[in-house]
């Protein structure tokens, strides 16, 4: 006999798990927008998007859903956060609360002031014009300081926009986590680019026939665990990953002939997310014990597949052959070594897209800290240029010429994406926690690489992370699967094993 | 000043184009299953398509529809029905009845023996064995008894049936333009099957590389007057066109290198669909002004494209050079004649969607027959099998050694699609009637498909049928564009003129 609580439940979670259909639904639209769609049909593709945010938008902040929680939270079925019915409950509760805190009207004109900051923004970057931008980006924070404090914080309004993307982080925390990585990374960028022992990159330059490269991308994403019957891998300008359903997950990336790493490593990153997605619990699709912890931790898995995994030497050990057979006009005679070297290239520059392994951390620092600069009202946008500059000469050493390799190359900030950023280091330092955790755990891990072996990890990833949905917060599953809080020093041990050994430091 | 009816109206056109942005998203998703999705993506899809098509059918029988057309049917805004306002009023009345004269439990009751029958019809058709299908087919057809009841005729039941896909059109009178078709077709599919003048179609069974008939058949289309900014073609196992929006229209074929005429004349067949939507008036796109008259005038775009002109020795007289460069090891020495003969091969054949220019308006006519005899009741669902094999003795002379090749071929009735298939013959009909008109209107219009003209015939099109929308039913709109009502005449004379020639009648 059902009683009302589980009559709630059933309620509640059948509802999120529609919602989730028409979410799915944006996302099939928004691949085939990126992939396959004629030109011409981006107008009446915007207006159907459109139509589905708004129904989706009306659909999370449903009040029915206060409603059934209501009844719910005080149940029994509520009293464990981490199992089933306690992390729906309690992460439906956040989720929305989020919503329905923020009045519609900020919403609409944080939507509004995007889409005009975008189009400004990117005739700003062609005009390297930081003037033309910063009306629309002060207004910009504006709002999402208006977004923070409707949303309400403990400490600090940047609080409030960081858990959008990492439930539960603290600014202080990260600050204090990423400002000890920047410590350290700072003098090894400085001792790597001092190094005389420089990889030969041309290597990677030479004749990679595309043709070759997708299937050579297509067979290493299937080698290391991406289910090719629930997925796909196509082409687009900018790689991403976009799951449409529970066993649908659609990859993307673009080839360069003359650029054999640009192609690959952005293929393993985006594997990375996408075994994550395909690892998720089905049955749990639409809840949030079938959903993603933060979008650090996505990157994490991102990360330690392109990274801890695709660059290292056991790796190649066992694909370096086929990458011989695959392109033998540039890798015959090529010793695996140099490939090696060539593929782990450091180097300080001034685009955070075209970064390295090591030098990426200290991109992300800039944005970070003059995000919460502004945020912390110590900086203005005004002012944000120089910032910006003082902090790549004395992190990398380097300084653009002009705003548009400068302040102006991403566009997140014209969205309002501010607190994103930051989660792209943390996801860095998270594999490199999970990546020591599993090293322990799986005797023989790398050596399992050279020899084709990656299912140990894929299957521990899935039991560690992958089937654990939202129940448990980015930091708390930190802590669960490697038994100590997050820290730099795994990523830091890493990065100075690994490139001391090849720089020779 | 808007007054009240200004605002219905404007009520009654944003909610129509409303729902048309979940019928496109609808089509899309279709599309993407059939081309790219991953396999054991399909239960998750199905799951989105049934939402979808929830959602849709509570729109289209939302009850405000009828307060607004009440308003509008008494106003000056309806007093034409061809003009914009209504055409709109008149056909979104139309649908609207046509919608809710059914009751729920019927829709729910047919959908789902459908979709039962649809499997059990598989199975059937696999071993052979009618009586395994024929209760759920007694059944369907009982359903569609109840549903012509429900939505009410003047004259014979499957009046009402045949007005889902040619509205306004009645049996007696589709009955009486077939017949006549049939009694002169019939000695003509005889003379040719016994003339000794057969082309040699083993030209079109050599080797033609996949890739070069994709090349060919994507720059035929684009010759004709597919627009590629506008639309794609992919590959599917069973060729169709689909449009997603107003600049969107997607056409898939299916490639065998030792068949060429497959995938080349489908693909002329799907671009004839696809110039009419991408004909049909983008500002109008949403309402009834914008959509497609009729399955049968559709039809009559995809074979006029793909017999009228795709057949045509003009037409061959352009292209054939440029296909003996595509497929040099097919073609080479092959003169034009015995090219322009094979691809217009006729035999009686035993399977519709294999069937010839010919052939096929008798196959259709097999169903028709039986379709209206099953609806008058004078022929019982257990005598089906009996009375297919008589009719395709008396009419094409063969006789199926199996009810699946039989009685069994065609998916329609295992999904109640009663009615539909007339719309292939009338498609031919009206093909050959709009084609002859356009022979009058446009002086040397076959010497333009010599020379690679094809824009005038296009134009001619859209200014005549593709920017009607649905202003006028089908009867109307043949009678308007070619002066004289629908008749067998010039299909028969067209097919008369030509085989005569290839097969020196």
């Amino acid at each position: 006999m059902p009683n009302s609580e589980s009559l709630a439940y059933e309620s509640l979670t059948s509802y999120a798990r529609e919602t989730a259909l028409l979410v799915d639904i944006q996302s099939a639209l928004f691949w085939d927008e990126r992939t396959y769609m004629p030109s011409v049909g981006g107008d009446y593709r915007a207006e159907q998007l459109a139509y589905l945010s708004g129904e989706i938008h009306r659909r999370q902040t449903d009040p029915r859903q206060d409603e059934w929680l209501a009844e719910l939270e005080g149940s029994p079925l509520a009293a464990d956060p981490a199992s089933d019915a306690g992390c729906v409950i309690h992460q439906l509760r956040r989720d929305y609360d989020k919503k329905t805190k923020l009045p519609q009207t900020l919403v609409e004109e944080i939507t509004r002031t995007g889409s005009l900051a975008h189009n400004v923004w990117v005739e700003a970057r062609k005009a390297n014009d930081f003037a033309r931008f910063q009306p629309l980006l002060e207004k910009m924070v504006d709002l999402k300081r208006q977004e923070a404090e409707a949303i309400g914080y403990d400490d600090q309004p940047y609080d409030a926009l960081l858990d959008d993307y990492e439930p539960g982080a603290k600014t202080a925390e990260v600050a204090q986590v990423l400002g000890g990585l920047r410590e350290a990374l700072v003098p090894l960028v400085q001792a790597i680019a001092d190094s005389p022992h420089r990889p030969d990159v041309s290597i990677l330059q030479r004749s990679y026939p595309i043709e070759a490269q997708r299937e050579f991308g297509q067979s290493g994403a299937a080698a290391i665990g991406f289910d090719f019957d629930a997925g796909r891998l196509d082409v687009t300008a900018h790689p991403f990953c976009c799951g449409v359903g529970p066993h649908d997950v659609r990859l993307t990336t673009r080839y360069d002939e003359h650029a054999f790493g640009d192609a690959f490593f952005s293929i393993l990153h985006e594997v990375g997310h996408g075994i994550y997605d395909q690892g998720l619990p089905a049955e749990h699709h639409g809840l949030p014990t079938g959903e993603a912890v933060s979008l650090g931790i996505h990157e994490s898995q991102s990360r330690m597949w392109e990274n801890q995994v695709g660059r290292s030497l056991s790796f190649w050990e066992h694909l370096y052959p086929q990458a011989q057979q695959a392109f033998p006009a540039a890798l015959d005679g090529v010793p695996l070594d140099d490939f090696y070297r060539a593929v782990n290239d450091v180097r300080p520059s001034l685009v955070r897209v075209d970064a390295d392994e090591v030098t990426y951390n200290l991109h992300v620092l800039v944005r970070f800290e003059l995000e919460t600069a502004l945020f912390d009202r110590s900086l203005e946008v005004a002012d944000l240029p120089e910032a910006w500059n003082a902090k790549y000469r004395e992190y990398l050493g380097v300084e653009s010429p002009t705003d548009s390799d400068g302040v102006l190359q991403d566009v997140h900030w014209s969205e309002g994406l501010f607190g994103y950023f930051p989660t792209y280091a943390l996801g860095n330092l998270y594999a490199a926690q999970f990546f020591e955790q599993a090293q322990a755990d799986i005797p023989g891990l790398e050596a399992g690489f050279a020899e084709g072996r990656f299912t140990e990890l894929c299957e521990w990833l899935r039991s560690q992370i992958h089937s654990q949905g939202r129940r448990f917060a980015p930091a708390d599953l930190v802590e669960r699967v490697t038994g100590k809080p997050l820290s730099h020093q795994c990523l830091l041990d890493q990065l100075t094993r690994k490139f001391g050994g090849i720089y020779r430091l």
